[in-house]
């Protein structure tokens, strides 16, 4: 049995009872070294395998073959698994290895989400999810969304908005995005969400300073309707023409 | 102090522990009917106000008036209460009555992610959420989002398919969407997700029965790289032109 846990975004009290169970029937836990620190104390009896970013394939064949000897196994992601996480990939290799073999997704409180409840209610109405990251999709299948999700004024919440490897992915994203959302939108930003640096910061496209942006950190862009009021971000749910 | 909670689909597993903890601070509890019974347990010993729906700015005032006398309240919505939730109404109207009022809003596992794990990974890759009700949101305004998330090609879950009196909203968005979309594109619908009834199917945009669907169902229709295999709807990360 193989379990592929969301952990939500770092704080303990920020998982679900089922995340908590499932890591409790596990016997071997495998994931990515940060997110095994996140739940050191839950799992202390536990065999644990620990692998670097980027050795996601082997990570995830690792935790079928051992479940395929018949242990429990949790894969652990940050935030929820099925969000560029880690639930597609153990689905697959686990189906490819034994289609009998049982895979449990247990959801998890993604990123956006946690970062939402830091900002107010900036994801109230229709919004959609954009990772920048172009290592596995083109860079114009994402340029093309930026455009479609500008032009239906959607929310969008950043995934993967800025890395060393790729400085200028969201200042070329808000670019784009200008052609069709005016300057003044609300952007929320939080690093950081449900750990001790938790930081949240409340700016516009025009005034953002990129260089607050790192690889944790969600950025959160309002649509046409979007305020500040009292320190908080609000995108009304209703919506007028 | 108000608490705004996302109580989960409708499991209490599905709860997170900050959730719990702040019901359990709580003196009184505000929500809808229906949410209020799904934690019947929690709240034995707590003064509830229930209401019906669409009184939602009422609700949402006398929870406002009941933490002006000093009291904790704590707003209970289904899933994530920043998700077409009660979030955005509280900040605002406790911004009005007194901008020193504390509001928290405690995250939830929201109904797309919670579908998303039962019909295994659908949502890995970038996907857009758009309700279609269009009870405050004008019809133009849906369709427009509905064409451009088709053009994007993004993975869409759907809040607020179906109901009595929406009974062809899905059918006339889905035609809209099938002007970008292949009528092969894979489609999971989910209903009553964390709930004793859930149920879940796996069709395409061309064969699904649009009776299956209603007020609380789950739909999310794939991307043109969205697959089933062994009963689970997986959309791969990785992008390829
Ligand atoms: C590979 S994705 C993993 C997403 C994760 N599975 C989830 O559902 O939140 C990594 C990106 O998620 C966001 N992220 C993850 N954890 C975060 C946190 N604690 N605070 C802010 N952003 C976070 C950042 O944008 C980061 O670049
Ligand atoms: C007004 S919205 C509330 C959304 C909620 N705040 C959330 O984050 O899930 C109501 C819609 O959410 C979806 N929904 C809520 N609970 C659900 C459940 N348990 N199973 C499936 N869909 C659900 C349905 O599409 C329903 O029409």
């Amino acid at each position: 049995m193989i379990y592929v846990i969301g952990i939500g975004p770092g704080d303990k009290r920020l998982m679900t009872g089922e995340a908590l169970q499932a890591i409790e029937k596990a016997d071997v836990i495998v994931g990515y070294v940060t997110y095994i620190k996140l739940i050191k104390e839950l799992i202390k009896d536990k065999e644990i395998v620990k692998t670097g970013m980027r050795r996601e394939i082997d990570r995830c064949q690792e935790a079928v073959d051992i479940a395929l000897t018949g242990k429990n196994v949790a894969v652990v992601s940050s935030g929820d698994a099925g969000i560029y996480g880690m639930a597609g990939l153990v689905l697959e290799l686990a189906e490819k290895s034994d289609p009998e073999l049982e895979v449990k997704v247990v959801p998890g409180i993604t990123a956006s989400i946690g970062a939402a409840a830091v900002l107010g209610a900036p994801i109230m109405h229709d919004f959609c999810h954009i990772s920048l990251s172009d290592l596995m999709t083109p860079w114009e299948v994402i340029e093309k969304r930026l455009l479609h999700a500008a032009m239906a004024d959607f929310v969008v919440c950043f995934y993967n908005p800025r890395s060393k490897g790729r400085a200028n992915h969201l200042a070329n994203a808000f670019q784009k995005m200008m052609e069709f959302k005016s300057a003044d939108t609300v952007v929320g930003i939080v690093k950081d969400v449900g750990r001790k640096e938790e930081r949240k910061i409340i700016t516009t496209m025009r005034e953002i300073d990129y260089e607050l942006v790192d690889m944790t950190t969600m950025v959160i862009v309002g649509n046409k309707e979007t305020y500040v009021k009292n320190g908080k971000m609000i995108t009304p749910r209703g919506y007028s023409l």
